[in-house]
């Protein structure tokens, strides 16, 4: 089903209050809040006296009391205070998740929290680097999270989905080079040349010709880091460069949906806010198109035939070696919950 | 699945008229109508010829047409009539239900008619006794009937759900006693001396400290009435007292939906209306305050892992008790039918 | 399931355009389009690439190219371009359906191509004869293509269903003829000298006694054409004859759902646009009165007892007959699948 023993986006730092809040990841109901010290917790969302949501409840200090019957619970998902009861029994405890809060947005360990592994957070540092600005954003997918991550590693669907915005014949005309890169898969393509993209002229200014390279870097569980660097050709009469960050945290919720957590960073204008509102609104537009051929693709594979196998071209190479390495480590994760 | 033998309520007197109506209980669709002689009916909703429903249909006489191709039955189910054909095939009948009407509420046997048993019927004759008033409601809750059993048999929500209502930390400080009671289950909380909570400030005029009691009587398969009395302290300068009985009939529409018929009675300020109105509103708001745990209950049980089990503590005797109580009856009802 | 070997209604010719159209047809998803040089196409709405739907993108001559990646299909399926390749894989396909266009209706082949086979489409061609005029519809109806067949063949529910417009008492009073004819089953009911119905009142102006004639003839797997003639009984003092065709092709979205095109024609007052505004109407309102009783038929035999078998009277015949030669049909296409 889904990696347990990995870093997932819960949400951004700014929907944890404290008022809680409850999300599904994973098939699972989490509630999310931020205690009176302002630590971001993650617990279970189901009591364990009679199955109501904590979710429906009070922040108390440190601590979650039940909306139902006031069964409190500290981070650590022990339950410490029953109303009308001195003694508490022992298996009155959630389950509580390691969090890791850093860059604004909030970072879920879903499996054995002894195994939580900080060195193995997805880099996003570009959210909170000063010579970086931008937003972040929701989105909610009704697609499988590879759906969404097939997407973003075959950037040559920008000529066909994103033909008004991003679209370029070039990124079909170019080939791909792809490697494994530290515990994941990177794409390169470089477009040396080329007449910039619509996005570009408006969003850098360009009007001459560019060199325009697109890295994308794929990490286990979920987590893709598009870099995109386009500057003026030598000799082209323009001196010019900019470079941007997507940052795409794609967060199952089930199997047929996805949390799609996203920023885009740039490190040009930086004092500009009328670009930033720009650049929010275009790739928000830009990923609503991609939304209709996700959600029929999640539809139409559902019903496959059983024989159907999708035909692999050479800008699937990305695609199918994250697959790979997902398959790989799913059947790893799952072997060792075997052997206990 | 559901007791067959046993009352249910399936709608308030008001309900039945000459159009007939299509309702489900315990996953079957009935049909109810009252016939030309002022009879309610509930029949099978599926007509015997081609399956569509005598709900679409019209009242002749005692008797309902289907709506479709006019076959016709008499309140026992058998059909009296086919449009076009002088005799009549055996097979063409459907299932009838034995029903009673009292007090303004229609109970219906939903098991075998030759063990319909009316002294069996649960008690509400608070509905229709002239030292008393109020009124009834419907609620649909997408929840299974026995989550609102346990929600009404463990009163000590109420400082949690209804914190701004019927809350009062008296009751998680106070203990239950629970008892077997006729065919059913009986939980008291003697609370004495307590600060009355705003619903009997409110309701009764009471200001100073009162000697509140619980009394919760659960009859199988799903009667829950609820008599709360409250008095002033002897000694506090106040000669008070109150009495309400709330009456819950849960019926079944499935095992994830509840047909949930309440009323409320009290015992004082029988002649002023607009007590009545105040009663229906603030209780209305409070059951509306239960709906949203409730079906978040089954959201979050419907997919609890294999090894949950609720953590039990004292002040879940009664549900407990009613709980083990159905479990027996229903073990009961399907042996005896592998017995046939 | 279905039978495959037969022609279905796809769609009417006027929403063939160059914009593509996602349609199911027998569960399966479809992409409907019209060619630059003005073909209806039809493909399996799935590209082999990723399986998005084909029908997010652009008709390029008498081709399709995907919305997602640009893979592009000619009208027999075969992918003739793939962006960025220069060779493209054999398994890169789409299934692809035989279609005829005629009468402004278009016929798809959902079995092997290589029987399509014209001589058995469906006779709809009053709907370009120039002695018939009147207009076509589509009605979705949530409920199996089964029903709705029945509900043709067996006019007796207009008594009840149609009671305010078709119905007239002498359906049920006037016995019906069945028997084979061609490749189906035909119905016939004589009714001389009966009242006229509302709707032939108002739309044939007769105010005397009439001989009315209902013949039904179905044609697998889902035709079904209804001729009305009805004139002025000899000696009435009048000397009117009116004829309509109702033209019924249920084709099937999934098991519990279908789409209905219907057809209706008349003989008279061809050049009254006024008059062809009215029929379309009342049939549009009178077919709205079945919807409701056949998308509840689906829900009540969805959940009937295993033992409910629906009881048959004479009126049944024609529903009966269909019935069993499509069980024939249907058990005759899985053997011949069953041997390959």
């Amino acid at each position: 089903m889904f990696l347990r023993n990995e870093w997932y986006v819960a949400g951004f730092s700014r929907e944890f209050v404290e008022r809680p809040v409850q999300r599904w990841l994973l098939g699972e109901p989490l509630v999310l809040y931020r205690s009176t010290s302002g630590r971001a917790v993650i617990l279970e969302d189901r009591c364990p006296h009679r199955g109501a949501p904590l979710s429906s409840g009070e922040v108390c200090g440190e601590s979650l009391a039940c909306g139902y019957h006031g069964f409190t619970f500290d981070p650590s998902g022990t339950c410490i205070h029953i109303p009308g009861m001195t003694t508490i029994p022992a298996r009155a405890r959630v389950r509580s998740y390691t969090v890791i809060e850093r860059w604004g947005w909030v970072f879920v360990w879903m499996g054995d929290a002894n195994r939580a592994d900080e060195s193995r957070l997805p880099d996003y540092h570009w959210l909170a680097d000063p010579g970086w600005v931008g937003g972040s954003e929701y989105l909610q997918v009704k697609a499988n999270y590879g759906y969404v991550r097939d997407n973003l590693l075959d950037l040559t669907h920008a000529r066909y989905v994103h033909r008004k915005t991003l679209g370029t014949a070039a990124v079909t005309d170019h080939p791909i080079r792809t490697e494994t890169y530290g515990r994941g898969v990177r794409v390169t393509r470089e477009m040396p040349g080329i007449e910039p993209s619509p996005f570009f002229k408006r969003m850098g200014g360009f009007t001459g010709r560019v060199d325009h390279r697109q890295r994308i870097d794929f990490t286990p569980p979920c987590h893709v880091v598009i870099n995109t660097r386009v500057s003026s050709v030598a000799g082209s009469g323009e001196n010019r460069s900019a470079e941007f960050y997507v940052l795409n945290a794609l967060t199952p919720e089930n199997e047929r949906s996805t949390h799609y957590f996203w920023g885009l960073m740039r490190n040009f204008a930086l004092g500009d806010e009328s670009v930033t509102e720009t650049q929010q609104t275009l790739n928000r537009e830009t990923f609503f198109e991609d939304l209709a051929i996700l959600e029929q693709q999640q539809v139409l594979l559902d019903c496959k035939p059983v024989d159907w196998k999708p035909v692999a071209i050479r800008n699937d190479g990305g695609c199918i070696l994250a697959e790979r390495l997902m398959d790989k480590l799913l059947a790893a994760e799952h072997d060792k919950k075997e052997q206990k």
